[in-house]
């Protein structure tokens, strides 16, 4: 079983890097780009095909490790 | 208008990253982890509601600076 874990910032947290790509797009001559944030995301690949299990474990693991949850938001997609 | 722009490594290249993780989440108990791969997510904000453009425009984006197109593959969803 596959599921995509995505890790993003919070609203008002600062994300210089966004920043940094947002200045950058802008001099290669992109107009029109309002803001960027950069996120991560995760490709795990579970062993077994129990969908609840995996919700369960998956929530865990991003608490515990994938997502700062001071600063971050995770959203878990099980496919 | 909102699209975000999904980058992830190709398959066979080595993600010292996700190996990482893999093993933390072992360190941590969760058991049945087959495999991770880490990739990174933008989330842009156009100033346009322009589809047609927006496609073409985060194409160009992803080719020139998102992504490292020798290693690393990208999918655009516009919202």
């Amino acid at each position: 079983m596959k599921a995509r874990v995505t890790v993003t910032l919070k609203n008002g947290v600062l994300d210089p890097q966004g920043k940094a790509i947002e200045s950058a797009l802008g001099t290669l001559g992109f107009d029109g780009v309002g803001s960027v944030r950069q996120g991560k995301v995760f490709d795990i690949e579970l062993d077994h095909e129990d969908r609840a299990k995996a919700q369960t474990d998956l929530t865990a693991m991003c608490e515990q490790l994938l997502a700062n949850t001071v600063i971050e938001n995770y959203t878990i997609e099980i496919q």
